[in-house]
């Protein structure tokens, strides 16, 4: 099975909820604590659709497959192989009835456009600037951190091409980036109405932003607590902990 | 001295900064945390040019006076009553050659443009819309709180009338108005750069939030760690005693 499931340079990654694996490359991006901080920030409820944008290699859609009764969810990823990852994974965990991988430029709005709408749009998008910084010799890595195949204001066009009306955003992204995401998501009247930044440590600059938009939503915007990662002594917090489902014996080592 | 100085109704407050006084009401609107806040978050560098907008009783400015080598600053008030009570504050405490206090409508962009150009602009603005919550009986309280006599429009405008290429403005507000503030700066060209979200402790949400912004800056958006105002037991904060200019013995109560 191991033979059919996986290829040479990949892994089958345990994501400990509920029995579910994910396909990953070995050397190439992996996903991080970002998607799985928003895949627990977005409220999905029972019988909701969701588009997963820059879907990856589907960690968001399986995390939400695990955790909610989200009826249908559909991850849009421009790179081929990530897809087929995902796909793959997805027959591996037996959904296939809830998940489906397309691949897709997001920015094609006749194809977005094409879609049923959905209630809930999440998105982990690329953080950096295409020009900013070092962009990785990987293409497949520089493409999923740098602005090189979409904008964020191409996210957020295809989100709000999805939407129901009310329906919600949900999108992590570096703090440094908050003033375009409000200026594009009020332009595109996805209103931002909570936010909850992420620090390393309660007492650290925040490194990361947790956002959810509502379609067509009125303006008032509400902040959570801070989300710390860490405890001072390098530990994770017990928010963490709970959000990776680590009971105390998987934080002695016991797992 | 007294009889001159103060009316029946008014007080005189030691700011505890080499012996600053201010003059206040003694039941209507008296400044707060937040002006303290907004004081020691600008940099203000020495021979720099000061506009204090929304400036109230002129508690900014004063501040500023005590703690920086301004050469000048220029609070401007639309409470005439207010405006007054500053000018006897400023010759109380021999500040008239680098205290200046109009009684103006910031909204009156003729005025704005004919004052000449500063490197610094701060404001503590009414925090709520207009018709939002309870308006206060009290018509002062009510324009210092609610955006009545000014928008948070017309506050960015005005400050964008009076500040030099690449001055700053540093503005306190309500997390909840954050994406307007967002969206008003960028539109007229105030980049937001550096934000601190302010909590009433370490684990709580965001009450307040610092911003500097740069007329005509570039795109980047630095945050800064959370300023908790209270420790867990109700104390304040070593950094806000430090604000305060509290040592040991004030704190313990024997000032």
């Amino acid at each position: 099975m191991k033979l059919k499931l996986l290829k040479n340079d990949e892994t089958l990654d345990d994501l400990q909820l509920n029995g579910i694996c994910i396909i990953q490359k070995r050397e190439a991006f992996r996903f991080g604590v970002d998607a799985v901080l928003l895949a627990n920030f977005a409220k999905v409820k029972s019988k909701m659709k969701v588009i997963d944008l820059c879907s990856g290699t589907g960690i968001i859609p399986f995390i939400l497959a695990g955790k909610t009764n989200a009826e249908h969810i559909t991850g849009i990823e421009i790179q081929k192989d990530m897809v087929d990852m995902a796909k793959r994974s997805a027959c591996f965990n037996n959904m296939k009835q809830r998940l489906e991988f397309i691949h897709k430029d997001l920015s094609d709005l006749n194809f977005m456009n094409s879609l049923s709408k959905v209630d809930i749009v999440t998105v982990n998008p690329p953080y950096k600037l295409k020009n900013s910084g070092i962009v990785s010799k990987d293409d497949k890595n520089a493409i999923a951190r740098h602005e090189i195949c979409c904008t964020l204001e191409d996210v957020i066009k295809a989100a709000k091409s999805v939407l129901k009306d009310n329906g919600k955003l949900y999108m992590i992204h570096r703090p440094e980036r908050i003033v375009d995401i409000m200026y594009i998501m009020r332009k595109y009247s996805i209103e931002p109405k909570l936010m909850r930044m992420v620090q390393p440590t309660i007492n650290k600059a925040p490194n990361m932003v947790l956002i959810e938009g509502k379609n067509n939503g009125g303006k008032f915007l509400k902040w959570e607590a801070p989300l710390a990662i860490h405890r001072e002594n390098g530990d994770y917090t017990e928010e963490i902990n709970i959000i990776y489902g680590r009971n105390e014996s998987d934080k002695n080592g016991n797992r």
